[in-house]
């Protein structure tokens, strides 16, 4: 593991010089800071301090995701992580992660600059820089719904979707439904890939034929539906699964705008339970995925790899609820 | 959930005679007691000191697997989870679960009378009449390498054994090798199931055709190296991978009687990392699961579990490890 006078030896500078960097001291220039903590990363350098302190500083950054607000998806995610990390005693701060961030600075750099041993990134699309970044970190960082191949110091935490996803598709089948429609999330998404298997092999597990012309990429807004929702309606479909509670708000209200009842003329399913899954009017169902106990478990996952534990993933089951936005099909 | 008292009125007998069959008392007859505890675990009864006991009692159950001595695959996972259980002042006991006892009782009767408040098994078989009564327990539940669907109070624990293949493939195919047969273990295993995919996948993604005279299933013994080394040679096999370290030893043994060398003849990869893949002449090339991760991280599930919170899944990575069993594919 490398230290601060491998780092001095390195750079030609004197070893207080290297500690200054790391530390953030005003008295060196800003381009030798970024020099050292360059330096130090490309080493793999971390500070004995972020190694072993007894309150350790993790933190989750957040892209791509609403989390402010109780009825938000990332709410009680952060909520269960917090939870979590405080029985550890881990101070843990949430840091909007957005373009400009990830651009201005490496994901190592930034971690070490700032004293952090860990991380957990929620919201993330594959193509972004960090997540680029994280098949070469030397962090413990743990990711929801992304899994990066072959690199030990990262974890994956997820919901299973594939049985969710199989029990509303029985369930639509058992009402009578053939023509199911999926409008699925984003396609630069691990778990939108995910979704999409599921759905297609339960079609099959139900003993329904997947329809092409039925399966749409959209994003996870609620305004996407405006785009596919006659698609689906031109092709006969009769039922509209989608990819998140958003989503289907979306499709639901489409549908009513073009004078169309749910469930009487088309059955629609969310994807997460979100608090307002149970207040719309029908209530909806959808597949509830444990947003708390996803905040816990990646603590759990974290604390494994800060400790050399490479755990690789941990899967919550995902499950089915019937509430009123789905019903028998239309008799023709 | 169900009481005493309701026991009591389906049975139509007094409290203190159901009180008596689940505690174990003598003075009510062996056909009363049983009554009582088939008619609470169909009813699905846990008493109070059970779900809320300080120190809970766990157990380990082991069937098909060496475990008494540190060379033994079983040890470590014990060990890991006794060091993990021991944290939360779990009172852990190890029972063999043969045939007899689990065809004499079935499970949930076998935790309710031993007041077990969650299981771990480890080394059951698909077929296996406890497997199979897991679909309905009303008993928290972590099994290693077997996963039961749609069960909340289920979870699984295991090794993705998908990179590690990949890597020890990937090597053999550096090395010259094209003809790499794989010996796996027994069919009833969903185990060897995932091996079999992971190694049809990875000579793929190594640029290798899978030759099907060249997979074959075994069991999870030296033994049965004898019947399918000769096979492979016929069609020309210039590395082995196996699905234990137990199985290469088993091969090595069988190449040496037959005058081959490893690895100049013929490479061998072994799947595990026990003590003795270090230790063997030459020194084996290897798959690594991490045992006692595998038995904290079961801990951690079962916990979960008693909680309510429906993990899934648990996976490990498993790390290539490379030796001296292997080596250049022999110029001809």
């Amino acid at each position: 593991m490398a230290t601060i006078k491998d780092i001095a030896e390195r750079l030609g500078v004197a070893v207080s010089t290297v500690s200054k960097g790391l530390n953030g001291a005003s008295d060196i220039s800003d381009e030798m800071r970024q020099l050292v903590l360059d330096t130090a990363v490309e080493m793999g350098y971390t500070s004995k301090k972020m190694r072993s302190q007894e309150q350790k500083k993790v933190c989750i950054f957040v892209e791509n995701m609403d989390y402010e607000n109780i009825d938000q998806f990332g709410y009680d995610i952060i909520t269960g992580f917090k939870k979590a990390a405080a029985r550890k005693r881990w101070d843990v701060s949430v840091i909007p992660a957005n373009l400009t961030l990830q651009t201005e600075e490496n994901f190592d750099t930034y971690m070490l600059k700032h004293g952090y041993s860990g991380a957990f990134l929620i919201g993330f699309a594959l193509h972004e820089d960090w997540l680029k970044q994280l098949t070469k970190t030397s962090f413990p960082t743990v990711l929801l719904d992304n899994y990066i191949s072959n690199h030990a110091h990262t974890g994956y935490v997820g919901t299973d979707s594939f049985e969710g996803i199989q029990s509303a598709v029985c369930h639509l089948a058992s009402l009578g439904h053939t023509r199911i429609a999926f409008l699925n999330g984003s396609k630069n998404s691990m778990v939108s890939n995910q979704r999409y298997q599921a759905f297609v092999q339960s079609m099959s597990a139900c003993g329904l034929e997947p329809q092409n012309e039925l399966i749409e990429y959209g994003y996870y807004v609620p305004d996407c539906a405006k785009h596919y929702v006659p698609t689906f309606l031109e092709h006969g479909a009769t039922a509209i699964m989608c990819a998140s509670d958003l989503i289907a708000t979306g499709v639901i209200n489409e549908l009513n705008r073009r004078g169309l009842h749910v469930p009487e003329d088309v059955s629609v399913v969310g994807f997460d339970d979100l608090p307002i899954a149970s207040q719309l009017n029908p209530s909806l169902s959808t597949i509830r995925q444990d947003r708390t106990d996803l905040g816990k478990s990646a603590v759990f996952l974290l604390d494994g790899l800060l400790n050399n534990v490479a755990i690789s993933k941990i899967l919550l089951r995902a499950k089915f609820i019937e509430r009123n936005s789905t019903g028998p099909v239309r008799k023709k």
